[in-house]
């Protein structure tokens, strides 16, 4: 989201599409009462503290509409805000910002919303050589987007999608019968620079899966005890996924526990918006 | 969603990008596993009470990547169900099953979290005529899911966007020079079967809404006792839509204004998804 | 049509796609003798009296082939126009005139045809409050730029699409079970922002409507004695819409019934064009 | 058209495109009152005598919507049919028909108007040995059942677009530098397979058309008596095409003049549509 | 590719689609170290002797990534390069000059690769009247690309593909019931403006191409002596195209025949890439 | 392409794109004389020796054309087929036969062409430990098919795009600041689940992305001599990528000193095509 490149390729499309399910013919409230074209600003206010993510995705919906859209920011992705902060001015034709508003912000303020309540998780693991990982439990249509959301809380990113990451999970085992004949088909399928990870429910699974290789391992739904003794076996020769229902308590237990990574599905599924919007906006007359 | 033309049309083409976001190439744990087709059959699985919706797009997604999948569903959009109720089992090839699963569940834990947010909201207001309004606080691109969802809950729709509705907000009214000049100008531009629906911000604005004929009257950021007043002042002459902060304890009161309508956007934009997950994939034998 | 938004969003695919239709893989013929860019201006040349519409889809067809292209227009869109005018000047790179031509004036030409009808027609209702609809019998793939054309004749636009508008017909009515119920069915389902429009074959119909509250009540296949006293009954409770074939003689009598629309399918299914063409094109020497 | 591969690769993405510029959420009004998949048929009757084309594309709609939709057909392409003549009867489910049924005739009233009054032309070019052309004054994105609809109504195609065909016009042979160098060009540049046609406006240039070896001559704005004069000299060497306004008097001259083809812009740009309707929709009962 | 209109219609969006199959969702490589834009320059650098084909294409690609983009190019396509040339020298965005360079240098290798096998056969011809003529068996969705470079390679287009230009086949001609009918079918459905070809295996079928009027008669699988007398038969009343399997002998023994064409599928389908690559990228500091 | 999901979601598409390509409008030979559905039959043979990949590919094509399309295959991808061999039968409607069959092989054989040019380099390696790696320089929109190609041969896939794989080059390591800060950087910024590569061009660099934890180190343009010396310094602490020219006594080279991983561009950008056809079509009569 900081990069041209990534927009052009995948971002602006979706954005378009975004656009054109809010206006599948025109906009007929701003079109009724703007026939010509004229300049404008607007601010763009905080009216909740919390982690700010997707300015640039914001700024794009008015500069797909106008070219000659600009912004002045005084915040970027991540920063934290507060309640009444004045986070930008944009500048554009009237008409694309009363037609891209609504828009620009129901991707603001979810980008925000995530980015904020990743901060509050990332927050507790401060301290831990523990990290927070999202997962693919995200809005259709808004991966990209959202993925970015999580960095910009200090999260970091699992794989993208079923194509550029292996997980070997339950079913995948069973149909290839079992944990080392699993990995050793991933291994001769997959492209070469993927990671192999596994899902193991206990310590034998542990076992065979280090023995095949598996670059991680998901431990998956085991008692905190279970889990140290785990970590304990690995012992380095594998990175530790622990994945499962985050809350704060759960979270000081883990970090002693020494996994390397907590995922954490709530990060995208769960958070509220963060309330933004666009206010006081005035024609300029020149 | 109970229309197969709405599929084919409006829903299908936004499944097949989510299931290409999540698939960009191809799925490649399961494919690394399991390399030849085979039948199988998956539980959906309720993990937390709530209120059901999207069933239909849940199992479209398998029926987009195997036709011959097959849905066995024991419970239809709007059904409360309960944490541990087997909702449903899927029948289809055992891959489309794995690659298929995330994308589903990501429709179906959404639209149900939006259902059961929606009705916590609408069982607040049974017993008054005041009836409940989504917002276009939609996620981008999952419009005509979560608009659907609203209504699995119990509540209604307001416009589905700004081509098919008109909404004349502050920016507008001042565009336009004035309340009856704005409401004018609609009247002339737009297709003569919209409502016209106009903010009022005061009493003053009220009166000269009802004058120029607007068809719907918000009341914005009024107090309860202005909006009171505004009630008796429209008299039946226009609806009237409240439109803010829904609270438990705020919607008592605007129940007892006898506002028409109470707009609600956390009900898309903040709703926590509902927990269901697909459990006990087994492949069959024939 | 004269705001940037509704192209970017709704008319530059359309356009596009009708460009790729006219050069599948590229215009041999220009390509042949011209090898090099070279500005060059081109006369918009009016050869029939009628209503100009559609000066900026036009000049969009070169705007996309060639993004310094620049017009110089002398009339604006619902401008009465006569043979022999210049209308306009197109300065681009030659091979972009050359290979727009068709794709622009088949926009221009047929679009001018609508106005040039519609004018015709809504001069006939002149002096009277009835005001002139089109319908959805719209080319395929053209309605943006038809609707569009009926307003630059004076007329009005009736619902764009199945989307934003209810009509219940025969098929419906039968289907809910009556009038009233349809009605019902229709409140309860759609967005509360959309009128709720009728068909009704005879008075009874008209009487049932109207208690079930529809919004406006179409006048289907009805006598001008029926109709009238359908007008008279419904005494200004609800819009009245006349639909059928508009002849000059049936203009007049249904004026005089009063019924607040007449809607015209003619306007957009059987227009003739209006003749205009590009001459003169010449090379610009620097 | 007769032909499922054209279809699938040309036509259904139009289509398609046409029924969501009709619903772009969902047929509201039907989906109010029909909640459920119910089968049913209905018949498509003529209004008004003329030619009928189209009754692939027609279907398609339907069986886009409802690949079980079925079409019981008492004409064919390129049939005269009369008023009250029950041309086909189409099965499917209720809500397809319903919300298909106006793109559904969109498509076959357009090309049925272009297939009569082609017909109408063929008809008075009868006897001689004189051909009837299109061209590419179609409506966008309608070529190809434009075209399709000329040839059922007994005309013949004219290039498809600029890439099929050649067509070398005054500003393309000022660009070349001449008769000959344009032909030149056109012959090093161009695929091997394209006839080469070029505009003539007096003898002189006939001549040099044909030393340079033209497959196709274009006699321009000639008066009969050149046109005669042209057909002489050029003596069978190569095609010879007329193209302008085509008037019932003008087309007996022009066959007695001889050239070979006759283009004609109104075939599709300015016929009225044939009346066609759906009608007697009834439920089956199974 | 010498013509904008070109590109922004029919090679744009492919060029894209190649970008995107690259870049799924971001270059993870270059957003990781270089996170600001930063301008850039490289060197194009060629490593083989041959023929240059496809400059622009290549540009376009790091134009749409970055609309500031500059080439300073000192070839231009069908020029004869060496190893060890600077070709050109292309400014951009740092990020953009990475992200785009495998996709760039995919599309000049491999259209320079076909100039340079096409140079080669063509300059094996040079001094007969033979001309050499690729074939439909292109990499799929390279067909504008690759049809390009054997223009620039010396050589000339067939027909473009299955619409523009017929060719009937024994199958065809199998279908029809004889060469005779078949070409009379095509003349009776093709546009007028299309040459007939056809197949002959036997001095009988070129007869009854001859008399049947066809344009092109390929000699399909003759002997040299056979073909030697079909030529002298058709005696220049139709094209002769010779396909078949080019080799440096068969070369010489076909131009002394003296048949128009010899198309040689190997042109497109198995030429090696000409090997080019991008060098001393350098930031440029301002 | 052993998985119907791939092919719906991320082949079909292209597939489909370049039946268009080489059917933009029509068929037109085929329509001519065929203009009723009629099964028949083809047969698929051999014309080369070789190693087949594609099979999927080229039925899917007819199969998108004739849904009811069958194909009888007496190979699977990966065999290796003989001069002469019936590898197949293909039964549809002899109008899908006819159209499709170009674009099907021109998939078949450019898949098999490259399986056997890289079946031809791992019969070199077979009994080394090292094995032979595709790389990104494959043909714009046909990586999906040529990767697979690649594994059909023996070979194995390099990562699939630039998100899916790290490979930090001289350009990432100068931007960053040197091999450790890069690689660094990039664990800190991608989804953890990426392997990171580097380049090495001498032993210092080896050190230092060995001490920073690489997991993959490409060493580039070493001498045979210092590559030795480099395996021995990683000694299995990271894997070892040799990229560049293979020829049959480079790779005897390469086997011996003991590289992981040989990567090859050959494979995909200059591999001549199998030459296989389809024979003797019959139509079936029923």
């Amino acid at each position: 989201m900081n990069n041209e490149v990534t927009f052009k390729l995948n971002a602006d499309n979706l954005i378009l599409q975004a656009l054109r399910e809010d206006i599948s013919s025109e906009d007929v409230s701003t079109n009724s009462v703007i026939r010509e074209k004229k300049e404008g600003k607007v601010q763009l206010l905080c009216k909740q503290d919390g982690v700010i993510a997707g300015m640039n995705v914001f700024f794009r919906v008015f500069e797909l509409l106008d070219p000659s859209a600009r912004l002045e920011s005084y915040v970027k992705d991540g920063d934290r805000v507060k309640k009444g902060d004045l986070l930008a001015v944009v500048y554009a034709d009237v008409r694309a910002l009363l037609s891209g508003e609504r828009t620009a912000l129901n991707y603001l303020q979810r980008m925000s919303g995530i980015a904020t309540y990743t901060r509050s998780v990332t927050d507790m693991l401060s301290g831990s050589r523990t990290k927070l990982l999202d997962t693919r439990k995200t809005t259709p249509n808004m991966r990209i987007f959202e993925k970015y959301a999580v960095k910009a809380g200090g999260g970091y990113n699992h794989r993208f999608n079923l194509s550029d990451g292996i997980l070997l999970k339950d079913n995948h085992i069973a149909a290839a019968g079992g944990v080392k004949k699993a990995i050793e088909m991933a291994r001769e399928y997959a492209p070469f620079v993927r990671k192999i990870e596994i899902e193991a429910e206990n310590l034998e699974m542990v076992e065979e899966a280090l023995e095949a290789g598996a670059d991680i391992i998901m431990l998956d739904n085991m008692s905190p005890e279970m889990m140290k003794q785990a970590v304990k076996i690995i012992d380095g020769r594998a990175e530790t996924e622990c994945s499962g229902n985050v809350t704060a308590q759960r979270i000081s237990e883990l970090t002693q526990i020494g996994v390397d990574y907590i995922s954490c599905g709530a990060l995208t599924h769960s958070a509220s918006i963060l309330d933004i919007s666009l206010k006081n906006l005035t024609v300029i007359n020149k």
